[in-house]
């Protein structure tokens, strides 16, 4: 009706895509093995008619006011559009939906065309002392979107979903202003035809906006290059109660504390942000991405920071372990022809070569620039993967990564509808201790597999270089039969993973953002002392509490966490965030 | 008595160290070209026993447990100690120094040994409701330093001099933890010890500590490769009322809004930064300085952009506007014989090239790296210098500047004892904004100079490339001679080039920070609202206002800035904060 199109309301992604196993032979035996599940079954996505929706709370007054600002086709409190405003896109939100298991909904969305409308939307709410929820592409994974369950008061929530638009282009400066509610592909068009690209491109790329990318602190994958989102955002406007917020664009400031730095990542705390300036780069004359094999993750690693202290350049470094390899080749095409008998005489080789292929590793490094430029990385590159005991295996397979990179969130889905959970935890933490978080978060989730007496998967890749240190991304299923233990039993390892990045020099995490799901740790993370100045800052900008309240920071009260859903809080703040690690 | 040395009380550096115009034959007829000074006077440098100092105000209580923490030797209240602590090194300090015009002075300086000390001193003074102003190198120039007029509490003055080591360095990720109170040259000598270096080298360098930069958002010289102290800062730990925020460091995050960013810029208002993470880099190969002569500035901005855009990199882009070229000749030593003839031979090729030598800009770029990177990056830019009508000049003069690049302020001292003010003011805006900006700052300039009735000089260098734009670097200097409105004239100056930057899309500082002196100006920089979200933050976490009160944010109270010091403040806040460039 409003014409903004939203994803599934059940899943990631639009209607009629999906992750699709024919042609895939190896996919089915590699899930049997992983998690014991057999996938032969159809699935059973959830039907819209089995939910039980509660009814809107809104008066009548505030209604017709916010009618008057968007007009009718502009505020929809119809179920659908309540629910899917609701809830993010998180494995949490899934399988909730899954069980027709919805708390507080929110009661209307309203779709504002302009700034001036979301202006009025904000100052209508918190002078009605209704709650403001901003809303992009719905893809969030840290229950940012969701009211808190107590909520007694109107819930609005606002899509951005019609704010799609690069506004201007200032070529001299390499820098855009768009709108917030744009969509990736939609800045990557708008800016394409003129030359240009953002650069910005996370895994949530086709259904994640700009004002979800600042509010969420979000890096893309080739961060190597263009940076994360805090890097790329130089000014921006934010709708607060009866003012915006403006920060003109500039290349560095040193005027107190970051007023942008505050508003990325205050997942709508803060206000609304309507529009930001952001970094744009010409589109570069070559762009390669190349594929590499490892015989292990240890060497790949060695070979990662070697590749980032010497002089080259690259765009996206990224390793992944020996069962994410596994994985990738499950969920590959079966291979014909030449292809076939190319990879088949390459594994011949290297296992005469001494290779257990079992551990081999899958890389892919990403080059961007002139022509000679890109060579002469690549050359760098080339010689440190060799040190390392790697092979270059080329932009074959680097093209098949990059045609696949946004999919992986449809193979979740396609599990969740078969009786298995897949979820996904990423963290950063310096480059001595990357082994040792590896190794301990393997263990942990191993071990909390065992707790939960079930069979469980877990896997890990490495990206997003920085000068001190780097990300890890684990990805772990389990299967999800008994639906009366499953939800505690994911529960256990998400926990299990998550304590485990406190415990040993990581953070809560490192793109996903913190919501309601990571608030617990919030304490652990930065120490309490960091939760006090997040909290006078929030409480301080936001006395009414009307900003997307309960997010980042918990008002304390047990069990309003998203994040303790039917297991307990996790043990409270212990004193290790006090330590730093030691070189 | 501490042990800790400071710099002079009436000036920069240490006593003995000055700027010394023998064997320069053309600084003399230059100052007198550029505002009418003839310097071959002695200069009267001030005399303590000429100051009035007030005595201190503190009750036995507070400085009997303060002794009981530091001890004797650590807690000093004679008159020139609590000046030095008192006055930072901005020309308006040195000129009420000059003019024996001392309002509040600081009442004890205590030196720490460590962060336990640390904390034992900031939990007495808060809980005797005194204030807290932490103290560095002493080098600020906006006023960050002093108490406000009006404070009636005890004031204590927290100098970290005796907390300056390298605690440990990460050598696998590239970090060192360092303690607040260690100067560059401390810094740099112990990593460079170990083979490593911070790379920060702000023109302060010498005489200013890591609490202080990352109090003060600062930027080294060479941030084209090495970013900015926010960039540089990974992990931090600073003392507040009872407890210590600590943040370990972390390659990046996305918990919430960033509380690192929270304290880089907080100039001592969130507490006590004691110690951080930064990253270091190994000592490169080769380290290259490159010496560049340019038809104009013009046409050495455009150069610089297309340098920076280019797959070329760099440590420092710098040029210097024809002005600041003419000023860098006048401070050289006398050239003989080959240097003398070589200069003399390019300066009759360039004529014959038909340049106007009064329009030539000095270019200094900046390389490092393995020797043949840094001949690709050397190759790369010397292609793009020839394009814009610029010649290579070479390493001799590069290593000219690259020794003499810390020593500019005792010039401005020893003008100012010679009856000259010379101040600085810096910014930054979007690449398409440069020239625009530069040349409505220096017709800003001369039209105060007009309006003040007075001879004057302004002059630019560029430096700090960032994706998107650049810093302008402006210094300008007028005669002093008339006591009743040389400071007053000194005032309309600075006044009409800051204004100028927030009428024209650039920052009101781009690394010297807010403190006093530009804390009028912030509701135009950042937004009204920007101010109201910094006010939540820095009130909500110091509800005693014990933490350097008024800096950064004023109190509202007219009259209590140090910016309007004898002269009214500016008209208020503008709409034109609102605005932002088009492109």
């Amino acid at each position: 009706m409003s014409g903004v199109k939203h994803q599934k309301w059940w899943g990631w992604g639009v209607e009629g895509i999906g992750f699709n196993p024919e042609g895939k032979p190896n996919f089915a035996p590699f899930v049997k093995k992983a998690i014991g599940l057999d996938i032969s079954k159809p699935g059973t996505p959830p039907k819209f008619e089995d939910l039980d929706v509660p009814a809107p709370v809104i008066d009548d007054a505030l209604r017709t006011r916010l009618l008057d600002v968007v007009g009718e086709r502009y505020l929809l409190d119809d179920d659908l559009d309540r629910v899917v405003h609701t809830l993010g896109k998180g494995v949490r939100d899934l399988m909730r939906i899954r069980r027709g298991d919805l708390r507080r909904v929110v009661d209307v969305v309203v779709y504002p065309a302009d700034e001036a409308q979301v202006q009025k939307i904000v100052d209508l709410c918190v002078d009605a002392d209704a709650v403001l929820i901003p809303f992009g592409g719905g893809s969030n994974i840290v229950g940012a979107l969701e009211p808190m369950p107590a909520e007694r008061r109107t819930v609005v929530s606002v899509d951005l979903g019609r704010m799609s638009k690069v506004l201007e282009i200032d070529d001299e400066s390499g820098l855009a202003r768009i709108q917030a509610g744009a969509l990736g592909p939609q800045i990557e068009e708008q800016l394409g035809r003129r030359g240009w690209t953002m650069g910005h491109f996370p895994d949530s790329f086709n259904h994640s906006s700009l004002g979800g990318w600042i509010a969420t602190r979000s890096t893309g994958m080739q961060s190597d290059k263009y940076g994360d989102i805090a890097d790329i955002v130089r000014g921006l406007r934010a709708v607060r109660h009866g003012e915006v917020l403006a920060l003109r664009p500039l290349p560095s400031t040193s005027s107190g504390p970051s007023v942008r730095e505050m508003v990325i990542g205050s997942e709508g705390r803060l206000g609304i942000i309507t529009e930001a300036w952001v970094n744009v780069h010409r589109v570069p004359e070559v762009r390669e991405i190349v594929g590499y094999f490892f015989p292990d993750f240890t060497s790949g690693l060695d070979a990662m920071q070697e590749i980032h202290t010497s002089d080259a350049h690259t765009i996206v470094t990224r390793i992944s372990d020996a069962n994410e390899t596994e994985m990738s080749f499950a969920t590959q095409r079966a291979q014909k022809g030449r292809k076939k008998l190319v990879m088949n005489t390459l594994f011949g080789y290297l296992k005469r070569r001494g290779w257990d292929l079992e551990k081999m590793c899958l890389s892919y490094i990403g080059f961007e620039g002139g022509r000679r430029y890109v060579k002469q990385n690549q050359a760098i590159v080339k010689e440190i993967v060799t040190k390392h005991g790697g092979i270059v295996v080329g932009t074959g397979v680097g093209s098949v990564y990059d045609s696949k990179k946004f999919d992986t969130p449809y193979i979740r889905d396609f599990l969740l509808d078969r009786g298995a959970t897949a979820d996904v935890s990423e963290t950063t933490t310096p480059w001595s201790n990357l082994k040792h978080l590896y190794d301990t978060t393997i263990e942990a989730a191993n071990h909390a597999f065992d707790t939960a007496g079930t069979k469980g998967f877990i896997m890990c890749h490495f990206a997003h270089s920085y000068h001190s240190g780097a990300c890890l991304y684990f990805t772990f299923a389990l299967p999800d039969n008994d639906k009366a233990t499953s939800y505690q039993n994911y529960d256990t390892v998400k926990r299990a993973i998550q304590q485990n990045f406190m415990d040993n020099g990581a953070t809560v995490s490192h793109h996903h953002g913190v919501g309601s799901e990571h608030a617990p740790w919030m304490a652990e993370d930065i120490s309490p002392a960091g939760t006090k100045l997040q909290r006078a800052l929030l409480e301080g900008a936001d006395p009414g509490n009307n900003f997307n309240p309960g997010k980042i920071l918990h008002d304390g009260e047990p069990g309003i966490a998203m994040h303790s859903y039917d297991a307990p809080a996790p043990g409270g703040v212990s004193g290790r965030a006090e330590q730093v690690p030691s070189a």
